[in-house]
Parts: structure tokens; sequence; C-alpha cells
């Protein structure tokens, strides 16, 4: 499929992931039940807090990556399913909370994040312990086998945030830089859910490395979408501002674009606006975005990176998860898509 | 034992951690050499990061609990136990690099924190990658288990550190409360390096049980203790300012103790200090804590507390650890009475 195509109103009105999510229903149902009894397991002196974390407002995108690729068929998912399901949502929530506190965000999903609402310090401590209380469910399984993924991925993900964080406010960043950090930071989390997903849902193992694979991909190329929002998004239904990383001095895909593009006397006002020597002057710069025609590369990327994630499951078509996995990946390009709809079409 | 004899000076010389720490010397150089090895495993992005935090001018007081309670009377510690010595030397050092920067704190033990090193932000970060990579040792064991005891203590660890943070500026703290921060946020930790310890050194499980009690109440002496040293300490030898505490409204023992004995009129002014409506008068507070002989009753909790942990080892005196954990006691009784020394004498 070429970049062009994504650009069809008529596949973002009709598909986005909610359609996927909503044959998800009756397993996240049964994912927020398990996740408001774990609460009962925290200390009762931090169990409001853990309640307020566990929020189900969140789009669950990682405990459905766990439940399409264990897909026995059945709307029951397995108490293994569910579990591990909990396990990657917990690190990603202690990871949310955590970003937060560097952000100095103070709404996340239309309420206050929490570190707004406890304050930084114990906001860093609770999400030490819904990390902790993660990889708690994850020694409940018969063998250390999800322990040790799931604390190898965490450790990436560390990794890739640290990078990131540290590279802030530098333009010295090639594309390789960026995919190794977007490959840490959000891929292997999609990675490893789809891997335990297939792995718990009893598929043989070339198919668990196959999923694997394909949440790699999937993974970056959300990521790549995401970033992409942040220049492309219509701001009422993404719910934020856009180029907050431009202001932010976060050197993402779209830019690393621009600044190809731009002279050299202008990359050089750029480069200076992502140092913050100088205000950014973000109008021109979205609608230079528009002008040298970023979208279109940047939608490529994605487009290779589903290309690749479809191409991991090919071999197994037959399998109950495989058609689901993949309506993701359109899913995807319906979501991209709709970003190129100029604000108000 | 009563408290009076805490107070001797020959003990303090002839006595100290580093007594009991000596015989560990070939251990902790294996624990060195395993932990400077694992700094490989580390993505190579953050490997300065993590070498940096894992320095060797600690205490090392939680694998040392490992290596004296599964003692063989052998200098060549076990390949489990030199793992298990780091998982928890490195959760303990997880939990140092975020209260350093709730703490705001720029120097530990004569170098910089890693949030001043690398800046708040990636501290977060770092000290999450530390904990994954504490855990992601747990998991190499056979089965589950070390991962489930560390994962279950570290949530309490924090829920302990979370209670302390949010009850910073309040007065209304009974003993029970600061008896249960402390179990939750230094004992658990001392507690589960001592059941390990006895586990993995092959010990019956009736040891194993008794040395995680002693691992327990020793672990809330030693809190008290270092409680107690931050108004009776001598400032150079322990290298840090007397009555932070109480001038960053954190209510311990020893304050507990003053203000059950002031007067009604008092009180309210030293609650003021703590709620900081109004300045610390540290001078008078420091004289009060030896006029109402605070040291005493402190320091009399504290060795309640080694009595209990002693009792928990009475039925297993013919044990190779015994006498080497019971020394550790002998060696914070003579701590506590360096205390009761006045500056100068």
């Amino acid at each position: 499929m070429c970049a062009s195509n994504l650009n069809s109103p008529a596949q973002s009105t009709t598909q986005d992931f909610a359609t996927v999510f909503a044959r998800l229903k009756p397993q996240m149902r049964t994912l927020d039940v398990y996740l408001r009894g774990e609460v009962a397991a925290f200390e009762p002196e931090i169990r409001e807090m853990a309640d307020y974390c566990i929020d189900t407002s969140g789009k669950r995108i990682r405990p459905a990556l766990v439940f399409l690729s264990g897909w026995n068929g059945s709307d029951q998912p397995s108490p293994e399913l569910v579990r591990v399901a909990a396990v990657v949502e917990l690190v990603h929530l202690a990871t949310l909370v955590h970003d937060d506190i560097m952000d100095e965000a103070d709404m996340r999903r239309s309420r206050r994040t929490a570190a707004r609402q406890y304050g930084p310090e114990a906001a860093v401590l609770l999400g030490d312990a819904l990390f902790a209380h993660a990889l708690h469910l994850a020694s409940q399984f018969p063998t250390t086998e999800v322990c040790h993924a799931v604390s190898d991925s965490t450790r990436k993900v560390c990794a890739g945030e640290i990078v990131q964080t540290l590279r802030r406010g530098t333009t010295n960043i090639t594309r390789e830089d960026y995919f190794r950090v977007i490959d840490l930071k959000t891929a292997e989390l999609f990675r490893i859910s789809c891997f335990l997903g297939g792995k718990l849902g009893g598929f043989p193992v070339e198919f668990v490395e196959s999923a694997s694979h394909f949440g790699r991909h999937l993974g970056i190329a959300y990521q790549i979408y995401d970033d992409l929002a942040d220049y492309f998004g219509q701001e009422k239904s993404i719910g934020k501002t856009l180029g907050t990383d431009l202001l932010s001095g976060k050197v993402t895909l779209p830019l690393l674009v621009l600044l190809d593009r731009l002279g050299p006397d202008e990359r050089a006002v750029l480069v200076d606006e992502v140092l913050r020597l100088r205000e950014a002057d973000l109008p021109l710069r979205l609608r230079q975005m528009v002008e040298f025609d970023v979208f279109a590369q940047v939608s490529a990327e994605i487009e290779a990176e589903l290309v690749k994630a479809e191409t991991a499951l090919a071999a197994y078509t037959g399998l109950a998860p495989v058609p689901l996995l993949r309506q993701l990946c359109d899913t995807l390009r319906a979501q991209v898509g709709s970003l190129a709809v100029p604000p108000g079409a």
C-alpha cells in the first residue's frame, strides 16, 4: 500500500481503534475487574492512590495486544492472559506516572495527573509501587519467563526514555538515533505484549516469535504516528496542543524531515529554536510542514513499518489472532489518514 | 540488657559495623565484580549512568545480611548468594536515587547524587532501570520465589516512603504510625535480605523464618538508630547536619518523645515548628532533647528491638550464621552508645 491512500477521510470515519477494541469489550471488562481487585493487594495507606492511577479511561493498547495475540475465538480470556495483560498495563501506567512528573504535566485524559494530585515526591514512589506490583503479578506464573521478559523490557523502556530526555534541546540527532529511541521506549512494550499474549495463548513458538516482530513494528509505526499527530493532529479530537514537541526541544521524525528540507539559513534558525536559543515560530513551522509535504514522507515511514508488521504474520493467516492483528494495522492506517484532513474539512 | 550500658565509649571504639564487615571483604569483592559485570547488561546509552550509581562506597548492609544469613563458613559465597545480594542492593540503590530526587539532595557519600549529575528527569528513569535490572536478576533463579519476594518487598518499601512523604509537616502521628512506616520503608528490605540469604544458603525453613524475624527487628532498630543520630550524632563522624528531620517537617521517634515531655504551651510551639508555621529553634530543641533525656527513651526502644532480633535466633545457636548475626546486634549497640558521647569528649 502506498502512502497516498492513507489520505482517506472515509476510512477515518468507519474504522478506528475503537472498532477493533469493541470486540475486546468482554476482555477489557474482565481486566478492569481484575485490576480493581489487585488494588486490595496494595498497602492500605496507598490503596486510594493506586486506584486513582488504575483509571479506566486509557486506551489499553498493550492489554489489547495481549488479548488479540492470545485470541482463541472465545470472549472469555484465560486467567493467565488477564494477568499478563494487567502486568503490561501496570508497567505502562507506572511509566506514565513518571513521565508526567518529568513533563510537569497537570492533566492527562481530562483528569489531574498523579503528580498534580499527590505531589511529585509521592508520584515518584507511586510509580515505583505500580511497577513493583506488576512484577509481583508476573512472579505468580509457574515459571520465571514472564518476570524475565517484563523486567528486561522495562529496563529497555527506561533506557529509551532516558536517552530521549537527555537529548532534549539538542539537534545532532540522526534518523537512526530517533528509531533507536522509539524502538526502546515504545516498540519494546508492544513487542512483549504480543510475545506474552501468543505464548500464554498456547500458540506454537514460531508464531510467538512472529507475533513479537509484528508487535515491534506496530509499536514503531504507532510512535511515529503519535509524533506526526503532534504537528498534523486536529487539536480538538486529539485533545492536545500542536507543536508541543518543538516547544519542549524534542526532535522527532517530522522535524528531522523538515530540517532536511530547509535551506542552510532557514535550518540554522530552526536549530536555534530547538536549542531554545530563540522562541519557536510555531505557525511558520506548521506551514512549512505542509509546504514541504512532511506528512507524505513521515506517513511513508509508518506504512513501511506496518508492511513489516503484516509480513511477519504472513505465514500464519490460518491462526485466529492473525486477522485481528492485521486489522490493527488498517486501523492505524486510517488514523494516519485522518491526520491528513485539514482542520474543519 | 538495659539501655544505660549502651553509653560506653569503649564499645564504640572497639566495635563498629566495619569489624563485622571486615570478615565479609572477600564476599563484597565478589559482589563488586559481579555488579560491575552487570553494568554491561544495560543498554549502551545508559551504562555509564548505571555504573555511576553502582558505586562501591556504600555501607552494603543489605548484601552483608544476605551473606551472613547464608554463611556456611567459606569465604567464597555461592553464585546464588552473590546474585541475590546484588538484587537487594540494586533495589536499595534505586530507592536512594529516587530519595535524592525528592529531597533535592546534591551530595551523597561525598559525591554528586544521580539527580544532580544527570538531572532529576533522567534520575527518575535511572532509578526505574536499576530496579528493573534487579528484578531481571531475580528472574534468573530457577523458581519465581525470589521475584515474588523482592517485588512484594519493594512495593512495601515504596508504600512506607509514600506515607512518610505525605506525612511531612504534619504532627498527628502516633508511635504506631512511626513504627508502621519504618517497618515498611527499612525493616522490610532487611527482613527479605536475611530471608533470601538463609534460603539460598540452604538452611532449614524454620531457621529461614527466624532469620526473617531477626532481619525485621534489626531493621527497625537500625532505622530508630538512624533517626536518633539525626539529633544526637556527631556531625563530623556522621557527615551530616543535625536536626535535618525537624527542619524538613519529618516527625521521628526522638521528636515524638520530646513532644510527649513538653508542657502544653511549649508543645504548641514545637508543633508550629513542625507544621513550618514558624522557624524551628534547633539549638533549643537539641538542648531539650538532652534535658528530657530523649536519648535514654529512644535507645531503650532500639534495645527492645535488638532483644527481639536476638530472641528470634535463640533456638539456632549451633548454626554458622547465628554468631555473626548476633554480632551485628552488638555492633549496633556500640554505635548507639557512641551517639551518647558528647561532641568533643
